[in-house]
């Protein structure tokens, strides 16, 4: 078997030798060893967002739209109003869920090339005393655009209201200081900054919010009140845990605290947007953003009119030169994307690039 | 680090190195290498139950609770009615979530110790029109008490009800012929016959109540038509799968099929059950259940009254010896409960068995 191409995607991403060798093991998942590594897990991802004075870790099985969804269920009554800030596919996403799962909400639009508006957001507040929850998506993946959550938190404080983040491709790479930073909930998954194995999401909740919310969830395996109140009883998961995920994502952490953290981390995938961005940009590929409003975690470069190869056939080349990327998400403009998160470092991204100009530089016919 | 112990519990499991090495890699989850692992989950899932003539596989993120939820969910619309048969805590569980989800759902119990009877459900059925559909559990880890599923789903069929299996505890290990047995849906995990890793169950479900069950679910990530209709459209989960979990408990099927598929696998677990209930019983142990309702997955023994030793020096010290064992889980017996399911072998039994003389026989006091 050849090596596996590196996945310059949105996650799962391609890890580290050791995140992946700490799956190389079986635990007993009510015996005290994955005991101490669950605490391990919640005590280090509340230490990531600087939490652990204010929020409680609540981790769950599944993906990160299954502790979107298992958020919105367990913080939100049938009498609360959610109001969702959306710029891409993510924020649709907590609309159709709060549709399904019988909560109110409603949209504040944005176009997906621009951030959302804390100002918009402000004047909404004004006149709209019903809302009692806010939701915005840190970082959409839809675009790769970074929304100012400092900025929408600070104006949801000033009107008194509940604030909820989708943090998911954010985590561990833009900062996020909960002892500064007024939010009710952060939710993100394992896979993505953090570089740990995919299975698990988890939310951190204010600890009063987290407490004022039993009962509230219309479902059993996402209620994320009676799975804290049971880590909280005895350490234990209420329901089998992902074993190996669990013990991936403990090593992965381990390893973002020797990189330096939050910051560290940043610094990497800041240096591997500038890469690929100004290595594209040369090669004659537009990015979809404006550069102030890019996040560094996953880019959408819009396909040249003069390109002369499918994106099926461009996908297959790369992924024959060992890179995995990833389709556009847009309806108005034909792109793709290319993550530059993960364990990836300037060097793959200019062999990316490299790749990608040997395979189909604008105006260059495809062989 | 010491190797970890063997775990004899209803799960997660010991496992085999070749399927935890499954997980020593990345995967891009859209990449047509994981779509088509996907498809080898899904059709290895559907012949072990001898289904693909009937019955679609839908893989679902998350524990078996996650699955069983999901599935009410799915199947069920707010007119129907759901009655299921209680002889242990994983019946009470399905009560239980559907009074969260909002399902009408009544119980027909018995006692722990005994298996769930036809004739009662066939009586209850006669009059009970209002009932659309029967759950039952076919192996109940509570005790361990086998559930005679033939004789429930004939009765179903008869009386026109639909029947929905929960086989955590049983698939791949008691025999579950789709061709021939009636039922609409088969509930199952990764991490207990099958010897996968933990992170994902799935569905057998006829595919005409698949095809009726559109719109039906009060949930988006739990929703098993709409993931049954992304799997069919391109392959691809909906949300974010466990990767490396998908790929484990696929090398964990390519084993079940080296080992004779279920009645291989049966054999050993039944050879490591007859060392385990023999050995504790010349050691003058009580199993709970009468031998003849007792399914080859887990044990419950009654802790004797001369028993000189508390639990958890009991558990303490078989786990220092190499076994991780499980507590009880009834109310008016002390017990506690061994496994004999996961990659644990006749000779594994007898050193647990002299282990556990070691450090407890009945009326000797504990050193």
């Amino acid at each position: 078997m050849t090596a596996p191409p590196l996945l310059l995607t949105p996650g799962p991403l391609t890890t580290a030798e050791a995140t992946r060798q700490a799956m190389a093991r079986d635990w007993g998942s009510r015996d005290p060893a994955f005991i101490a590594l669950t605490a391990e897990l919640r005590e280090r991802l509340l230490a990531v967002a600087n939490g652990a004075g204010t929020h409680a870790c609540v981790p769950l099985q599944g993906s990160g739209t299954f502790v979107v969804e298992a958020a919105l269920g367990t913080l939100l009554k049938p009498t609360d109003h959610l109001l969702v800030l959306v710029n891409g596919a993510y924020g649709e996403r907590m609309l159709k869920i709060c549709e399904r799962i019988g909560r109110t909400a409603k949209a504040l639009r944005f176009d997906e090339d621009q951030p959302v508006d804390p100002i918009a957001l402000a004047e909404l507040l004004t006149h709209s005393p019903e809302i009692t929850h806010v939701a915005v998506v840190h970082c959409e993946t839809t675009t790769g655009i970074r929304n100012p959550l400092e900025s929408v938190a600070a104006v949801c404080a000033k009107a008194g209201r509940a604030l909820i983040v989708d943090a998911m491709s954010s985590f561990a790479i833009l900062p996020i200081d909960l002892a500064t930073l007024p939010a009710q909930a952060i939710l993100a998954s394992s896979n993505k900054g953090i570089e740990g194995a995919p299975g698990l999401g988890f939310a951190l909740f204010e600890r009063s919010a987290l407490q004022a919310a039993a009962g509230n969830s219309p479902s059993l395996a996402l209620d994320l009140h009676d799975q804290w109140k049971g880590l909280e009883a005895n350490g234990q998961w209420r329901f089998t845990p992902p074993v190996q995920v669990v013990a991936a994502t403990v090593e992965a952490l381990r390893a973002l605290e020797r990189e330096g953290g939050q910051p560290g981390r940043l610094a990497r995938y800041a240096a591997n947007l500038d890469v690929l961005v100004e290595g594209l940009i040369a090669a004659g590929y537009d990015l979809f953003l404006d550069r102030a409003v890019q996040a560094p975690v996953i880019a959408t470069f819009v396909q040249p009119r003069a390109w002369s190869v499918r994106f099926e056939t461009f996908y297959d080349r790369l992924a024959q030169a060992g890179f995995v990327i990833y389709p556009g998400k847009l309806t108005r403009a034909q792109t793709f994307r290319i993550g530059c998160i993960g364990q990836v470092f300037p060097d793959d991204m200019r062999r990316l690039v490299k790749a990608v100009e040997a395979i189909a530089a604008p105006g260059r016919a495809a062989a």
